[in-house]
């Protein structure tokens, strides 16, 4: 019987593990890729994890796994399929081989952005494509950039792109957006955007980096290619929570219901990074929470100490 | 008119500068303290934030500032003396010399750790001397330790302790814990744990590391030397809130009441770090804290565009 599993090796799963090693958990980091990392494996750049100013996502995504292996964190690659509580006391894990007995659970297996589909998008990610521009905005500095959405962080990440960049493309399937409308509001005031209604991107274009997109007014069915240093696509985030819902409730859009304790609405289970509900996911804030979920673990622990 | 006044160079101060950079907010980080780093100056070796592991403090607190450097964020060494609301648009912070007018205040001036007071405690601080058990525990695996206290952070930290130490005593000035009866329970049922009640420390020892503690009991006025290889001192933090309340609420302890997102319940005032309320003050948590507080500042700052 372990005292915790921590499903995802991801910034949250790889905080938790070296809390939790720290704290002596008998702890088990299950993981379905055999690279830890997460959604840094995908980056290209990281510029705004603090003490570690421009590293490249595999870099980091190795120097967070070096870490956790420097205190000997256990780790196994193999696939949740099912989780499901026995009792009180303790929940089993099944994976493709195994059956694994634990007191507590802290599920951070991470969301994903949802991906157009069009060619071009993945051979030039981390080269111009990119999927927040929280992260990776200020690398477009004075340039002129597209965005690809209709939904609030859509606009959100149009209105901060035009602080600094030349020109912001919104590109938006539409003719109306979904964005809140004092967003929506916010949106028309700047001078430097341009909302591109009833477009679609067809491809992504560009030798090593991104040059131009090639887009489809749907109603007229014109097509025309757009010059832009930079996409980035904001139509969605998917919580990797898919086998999650047997043990603990979800929200409407998937993620695991929870604050910053990690706590959800099942004892025992706990959520922390990407796939919980919050306001910011970047991986110091998953990396937060993969410290805070630890403690709540061991505060439900110690309230069933016998 | 600056769009970002940050109060605080410590972790959360500096993530939320390097947030806001990035963001192109025009943005000035005020710091009572030549030195950036807050209370990670003043810690010896910290191991859990991950990516850095047994960095030393002042080592860490400096790449935490190059990081902001890099990216030219602005410092000013000053103590804030007041912070004025001028109208629904703008606030004025007051230091000795200067007026500064901003449309937003990040709050991230820390907590301070209470003081024992004692001979040998700040000679011996980092050489076994801590205040913060999730910290510095692990480095004393298999040794014997005292913690000092009697509420629910002493007996926490005894607990946590107790798993891996040989020998932990936990000493208290009274008879009686302060701490939430179910964590008393946890820690009566523990057989390493010795409480020593009605006791005072009177001095910490040693040559290079805390050797022994010199205590007293209070009823008897017996003093005594006890063999020790770390003392953890858990008597209550200290919000650095105090001319913060002219603008801000806070709640019963001192700390800016204030959720992960850093409002606070005054528009334009936010809250990141120590300062504010929460359930684990770490590094880790206050760098997310920066970051989240950026993201609420930007919202604030877009619903008033004009």
């Amino acid at each position: 019987m372990r005292d915790l599993i921590i499903i995802g090796a991801g910034p949250a799963g790889l905080s938790a593990a070296v809390y939790a090693k720290r704290a002596a958990l008998d702890t088990l980091v299950i993981e379905k890729s055999p690279l830890s990392g997460g959604q840094i494996m995908n980056t290209y750049e990281v510029d705004n994890y603090l003490g570690m100013p421009g590293t490249g996502g595999f870099e980091m995504a190795t120097r967070f796994r070096e870490h956790a292996d420097r205190l000997n964190c256990e780790f196994m690659t193999a696939e949740v399929t099912e989780i499901s509580q026995v009792n009180e006391n303790y929940f089993i894990i099944k994976t493709g081989q195994d059956e694994i007995k634990t007191r507590t659970v802290i599920i951070a297996a991470g969301a994903s952005y949802a991906k157009l589909g069009v060619p071009g998008e993945i051979e030039l990610a981390g080269m111009g494509v990119s999927y927040c521009a929280t992260c990776d905005g200020a690398f477009f500095r004075g340039r002129t950039v597209a965005v690809v959405g209709g939904g609030d962080v859509a606009v959100e990440d149009a209105i901060f792109l035009a602080r600094f960049c030349e020109k912001v493309y919104l590109i938006h399937r539409r003719d109306e957006l979904r964005a809140a409308a004092i967003l929506s509001e916010s949106l028309h005031k700047l001078k430097n955007v341009e909302v591109l209604w009833d477009t679609v991107v067809e491809s992504i274009n560009g030798e090593d980096q991104v040059e131009k997109i090639k887009i489809k007014n749907v109603k007229t069915n014109v097509t025309s290619s757009l010059a832009t240093a930079g996409i980035f696509i904001a139509v969605g985030m998917v919580p990797n929570s898919g086998i999650f819902n047997q043990v603990v409730p979800l929200n409407e859009k998937g993620y695991i219901i929870a604050d910053e304790s990690g706590i959800t609405k099942t004892k025992g289970i706990f959520a922390s990074g990407d796939i919980r509900t919050k306001k910011l996911r970047q991986i110091t804030t998953a990396v937060a929470d993969g410290a805070t979920a630890v403690t709540s673990v061991q505060q439900y622990l110690w309230s069933r100490l016998d």
